[in-house]
């Protein structure tokens, strides 16, 4: 599986819409509708509105989704990728070992709204840039993210450069200097999570692709082996050698089949958990129950245990906080759940102490075996791996669907359905600028 | 030695010009004067131009150097970054290890022009961001560098990021986000080297700390340690400890005064072998000459060792062609003597075949002896190591300020005498803006 500038662009240049297969047209287009509930959801978070403070003054063509506001494109990339990302509820891919959408869509809406293109091309486009970075995330092995990388960004940088290439129709050796440019400007450390730093790392990669792929067409010169050649990226930043085996895994595959969606406003880590009580939700009356046990793969415990968690943050990153929430039927989709006042509430706080967990080490991260048993010994048990792209893509509209009415259609008010609607159209759409 | 934020603020923060030794004060001068040599020799360079056309629409208060232009802040600090680092001919630190003027300057002179600095705080916000990029290049160790990464641009996003917060006034806190954001824009690949991203790096260096500053004093948040904290750059990017032996080597030193300055238009390992035969010049007529032996550290052999240069370029990365050009008297300080026609001459190719490059592992790699003998037999030697820094500032002076005349001035014809008259005079500017 070669890699190169040059391989990547003679299977993706040349690219139709009409010629992708339906379940990634399906995917895509769920990627999109996801993407845009993420921006709409977040638009208020104090991390975008520092960032269109800042670019106030540049004043271009491209929308600020969700805000009336329109900036130069390479702005726009910026903060419409940030804001995407910053309550963390985005798409995420275990082939690219990161978030695959928000780095890479904003560049390309962003720049087809500058030069008119169509829905189709937008939509293509968004699909070269997800199979380039998660090629690319997977060739750059898991060392790389484990060393304090985050592949959203310096994997995201790649697949925004590529999408920006695809439409700015770049020749190969022109995207050979885009990625060079990228590879350069990859950057983002885990030591950042936890601050808004993070967010801001999927709108650097998208502005910084971009602009990668803007300069290349100028004649802008770079080095196309910067990714994986002598002194480039993989020597720097990874272990020096391609990941053979996860490249082989992507054989011959689409990997935007990969996307991961989340349905909960919570650490992905609890989702499986949150999904095993929904399958039991009808088994066992919250009442009547006695504990709920909760088996997880050990790695979970330094990441989303916190036993008794008071706050709304806390909770975000309790295994106990999100499967008491979901016994009691609480709205888990629901960013405004996730608030201080709720997890304090006296029923919540007396479920989460019938809650325990337990670990085994034969479990994958993602994948979650939970226990309820009544107070007249009656056990149920269900399990879930939230690590596994859903195979049934209508259910997956359909809830995705239901996650933006939930998150993204109040910011929007009466054009709500005007916008889904347009969403809906968007293959057909002969001019982005429509959309909006 | 702390190189924690809350370190470098309490001991930087409150730096006045008044207080720095007048040596400091001098070596800064200089640092300035060469930048905008540099810049001015740069401004008609490919890369100059295509920055420049990319973001033609963005009109703001911050001069683009030598063009008339302006632009806003981040975008100057970008243009005139690469720009400054186009030729290859900028300062260079070997505590640092890399060019440390090129990212942290264009960063303050924007932000000092778009808020009316003086140029005493201009100038004083250049040595903190020198000092600072100087003392975690130091810590982040030489490993770093020998992975792949180019110095200038990763630690010289944090210099930016300091001289930037430096003008804005930045407290502790703010001062730590700042560089928890420069931390994740750090960037910039050895892979690149010879094609126009290397200069680009400094730019982004320049343009990116400037934004971290910026963002940090609007409320952006970051993680204060992402530099040398867990799941850091050194971690990321490092050996993941720092290198205590070379932060030792730093302790009650102004690192700006390891600044080296490049007075010859070639490949800075050549300029050893140049400075000897300046040394030796009336010691033989070439004429007479018979051989030239050069004897380097062996690792320049992979450096600066074409042996038959036929054009510019690669007589910059030629010690027999550099070396047989200093015994000519040709003049090694213009970027325009290193052209094809000039490299070509049949007078400088028949002495380029008396030189015999030899190789001594005792040698440092900045260290060089030239030994000439003439028709009779007769030996002189001569030795300079281009890695000391001079102590000699009046003559040093006097060298940037031929080398200002013969790069610069032609780009500002009448102005020139004004204009270095201007820079004179920074220290008692109440306001930058009247520089121009």
């Amino acid at each position: 599986m070669n890699v190169s500038p040059e391989a990547l662009w003679d299977r993706y240049r040349g690219l139709t819409y009409a010629e992708l297969p339906d379940d990634v047209k399906t995917v895509a287009g769920h990627c999109i509708r996801d993407w845009f509930a993420c921006v709409l959801a977040g638009v208020d978070e104090p991390l975008a509105a520092i960032l269109r403070e800042e670019f106030a003054d540049r004043v271009g063509p491209c929308t600020l989704v969700g805000t009336g506001l329109h900036s130069h494109a390479t702005v726009a990339a910026l903060i419409n990728g940030a804001t995407s990302h910053a309550l963390d509820f985005d798409d995420t891919s275990m082939s690219m070992g990161g978030h695959p959408t928000a780095p890479v869509f904003p560049a390309a809406l962003a720049l087809a709204e500058e030069r008119g293109a169509s829905g189709a091309e937008l939509i293509t486009a968004l699909v070269v840039g997800i199979e380039i970075e998660s090629l690319l995330g997977s060739a750059i092995g898991s060392k790389h993210y484990a060393k304090g990388w985050h592949v959203t960004s310096t994997m995201g940088v790649f697949g925004a450069a590529a999408a920006a290439s695809f439409l700015l129709r770049l020749n190969t050796e022109q995207f050979g200097h885009a990625m060079g440019l990228a590879a350069s400007q990859a950057g983002g450390l885990k030591a950042n999570f936890g601050t808004m730093t993070k967010p801001f790392h999927a709108g650097h990669a998208a502005e910084r692709g971009l602009l990668s792929a803007r300069l290349a067409a100028r004649g802008f010169t770079a080095n196309p082996d910067a990714f994986s050649g002598n002194q480039g990226l993989v020597e720097a930043a990874g272990v020096g050698t391609l990941d053979q085996a996860r490249l082989a895994a992507t054989d011959g595959r689409w990997l935007i089949s990969d996307t991961l969606f989340k349905y909960h406003a919570a650490c992905y880590l609890t989702h499986a958990a949150i999904e095993s009580c929904l399958q039991l939700h009808t088994a066992v009356d919250p009442v009547d129950l006695s504990t709920a046990t909760v088996t997880v793969h050990p790695s979970l415990l330094d990441i989303c245990a916190i036993p008794r968690p008071s706050t709304g943050l806390e909770a975000k990153f309790s295994l106990t906080g999100t499967t008491a929430m979901a016994i009691l039927g609480f709205d888990t989709a629901s960013p405004a759940t996730f608030v201080d006042h709720i997890v304090q509430q006296p029923t919540l706080q007396e479920m989460i102490r019938k809650v325990v967990v337990e670990t085994d080490s034969a479990l994958r991260s993602t994948q979650t075996v939970v226990e309820l048993e009544d107070k007249s010994q009656n056990a149920f048990r269900a399990e879930f791996d939230s690590g596994v792209p859903s195979t049934d893509l209508e259910e997956q509209g359909r809830k995705l669907a239901a996650k933006f009415a939930a998150i993204a259609a109040p910011a929007l008010g009466d054009d709500a359905s005007r916008f889904t609607a347009g969403l809906e159209a968007l293959p057909d759409l002969p001019d982005v600028r429509q959309l909006h």
